[in-house]
């Protein structure tokens, strides 16, 4: 109680419910699907919301680009793991986690990218975050040079940096030039950025964002998270696919994503893998990833090196969905990549699309609302894979064009 | 090239080299042991470093507190989800990555601690980070009240808050109770602290630090990482164990030591999970578990709910060692918990031990220096489990009781 009488205290329930409130507000509050995909027949799965017993949908949104969660060879290097070594790491890096796994995958990522080494991290969230922000630390008044639309996990390490930075325009060299030429050449810079944009299904000009580190001194850091094992020969990613691994400072990848399983990484020179593996707290003190997973995503990864079919099924798949959607009206944001986004523009018709699909069409594809991408620009995303047929094309593309003419949503200009 | 014409442009190489070299030249550059373990046969491993083929070892640093990463049943549950659903999730929680084993250890944790809900993060390490920072930025004004020996990721989700921060002494009630009381009563006031300290192997006093909150309305945030599965009658924690769980706010934990697999949760009531599951970026932007380790978790949790001969086990042999050890005049921390440092307060006597056990003996402690410890304080930490026998302490304590000799060190007082 004040000296009044009245009650100062705070209401903490009262500011939960409100922030929750907020969300149903704007219509962005998020309900997870609850689904179990079914092994060797991906994008099957089942999902177990709202009915009785499990119902079969095909899954349209899954990041397992290339379904290799579901490879042989990486589910037979997983068994194999988890019957010689056992579930955990049971510690940190240092601290009794360190196995023979781990040192064995970053020899073979460092080689996927050209690099002397590479750094094992529990998530690409985590070696985004931690690898930014301890950089920044390590550089003494560094300036960090951001894409507007990189990813919240860079974001995040910028933030917690604590450094300068200078925010470009979307993929914008002019915009970019214009920021280092206004800092002094004796500062620390750092342009960070990514090469596939996932939420655009867009490319970074890699190469020339290299011309301009070189003119002006900068370290350059790509998050390839999107790329890596989908892009050049063997799965390199984008800057494979252009020859410009060489040019860049630091690449940043996934291992949840293309390679099917879990975790994150960098690769660099030793030097640098060395400062972020001895300061960065979050790579420092945490439990290692699992032994089992790093042993799929080396079958994964060594897998990739040396196939092709499955990028070349993807890229089939990608361009075929993109024509059907396209040829039926549908506003297809078209772009180079893997990546299928239709634009909705409102975060209630963007939920009430994917309700529909799920439900009378088995069809499932998420809502993408803020934060992922700005307000206005709700959508919804599609990831073709190499498993995708046709047929099942031909039926997303007859179910959008019912549920578009059903809310009398806008159309392609 | 500046004016004068001196080149003034940042030579990163330097930079980063220096940084390195001050870890050497402080003697605590961390070397990864490279090891495997042999499942079944915990607490034999194989290491890899430099010898001619693997040699075997005796593991007494990890946090498989107790042995559940080897599990039979931990193993199958693992082993039938990889072939039932495959190797990763393939998405975040709310795109395609949420998985009916998730829920399904939602709702085993949450029971675990006998709270509404619980919340799955991909390491304890981002459950703390996460929680942390997004309820500080919820609560605008908060003020978080961590004790000075916090765990690193706490640190980093209070830093990565921007709130205001007060420091109490270790476990020191009266100075917690200082910082209380001067701040304004209207402040929204959090209070984070752990219950086992895993590098003092001390315990924080719960229901004193809870009764403070309700006194000053602060809310509770305890980390129960090196407790969870290995203290009270069914593994909920320190907290089950003094029956204080119901007082606390949010009970956070790992699910990669006692546990045996990988990830962090937290605990609390329905509304701050939903909060913290719709706000926090750590959560929300990164590929959930995979539902493979998900699914050994599941196994594991429910395995420790009912038995209780790990856990007997356990405080057997930590019993066991802490006597022999101080009985052999060795300078043992001694303390309530199965944690068992021995003090050694230098970091190259540290590392200069931990080598000679390794090489001479077969013996696998990592040295403990800083930043885990503060400098000065750097130690050996043993953690002996159900699996380690009478006989392997035996030659432990002769290994050290010859060491100890041999570089003339401190014995205890």
């Amino acid at each position: 109680m004040s000296s009044d009488g009245t009650d100062v205290r705070v209401d903490y329930t009262r500011v939960f419910t409100q922030a929750i409130d907020r969300l149903h507000a704007e219509g962005r509050y998020r309900v997870f699907i609850d689904i179990l995909r079914n092994k060797g027949m991906f994008p099957n799965a089942r999902c177990f919301a709202g009915h009785n017993g499990p119902k079969p949908i095909t899954v349209w949104c899954s990041n397992d680009y290339l379904a290799m969660g579901q490879h042989p060879k990486v589910i037979e290097a997983m068994e194999e793991a988890l019957h010689d070594v056992g579930a955990g790491s049971g510690g940190t890096r240092n601290i009794g986690g360190n196995t023979h796994y781990h040192i064995d995958l970053e020899h073979e990522l460092a080689d996927l990218h050209g690099k002397q080494s590479a750094l094992l991290f529990t998530s690409g969230y985590v070696s985004n975050e931690a690898t930014l922000s301890t950089l920044a630390k390590i550089l003494p008044g560094c300036v960090i040079f951001s894409d507007e639309l990189n990813h919240a996990s860079m974001i995040a390490g910028i933030r917690n940096a604590g450094c300068e930075k200078r925010i470009f325009r979307h993929n914008d060299l002019a915009h970019l030039e214009e920021l280092l030429a206004a800092e002094d050449p004796a500062v620390p810079k750092l342009i960070a950025f990514e090469s596939v944009y996932s939420m655009e299904a867009d490319v970074a000009p890699i190469a020339a964002i290299c011309d301009l580190a070189d003119r002006y001194n900068a370290l350059t850091y790509l998050d390839e998270v999107h790329a890596v094992g989908m892009y050049g020969e063997r799965g390199g990613g984008i800057s494979e696919q252009e020859g410009v691994a060489h040019r860049l400072t630091i690449i940043e990848g996934t291992l949840g994503k293309a390679f099917g399983v879990m975790g994150g990484y960098i690769a660099a020179d030793q030097t640098i893998v060395d400062v972020i593996r001895s300061y960065a707290p979050g790579f420092i003190f945490t439990t290692s990833l699992s032994p089992v997973l790093v042993a799929g995503v080396l079958a994964s990864v060594r897998h990739l090196k040396s196939s092709s079919v499955e990028r070349e099924g993807q890229q089939a798949s990608a361009t075929l969905l993109k024509s059907m959607l396209n040829d039926a009206g549908l506003p297809v944001m078209l772009g180079d990549t893997h990546i299928v986004p239709i634009l909705v523009g409102d975060p209630v018709k963007a939920k009430r699309i994917s309700d529909i699909l799920l439900a009378e069409y088995g069809v499932y594809v998420q809502p993408i609302n803020y934060p992922t991408v700005p307000r206005g620009t709700e959508r919804l995303r599609f990831t073709p894979g190499p498993s995708h047929t046709p047929a099942m094309m031909r039926e997303l593309t007859d179910a959008l064009v019912e549920i578009w003419s059903r809310l009398e949503l806008r159309k392609a200009a």
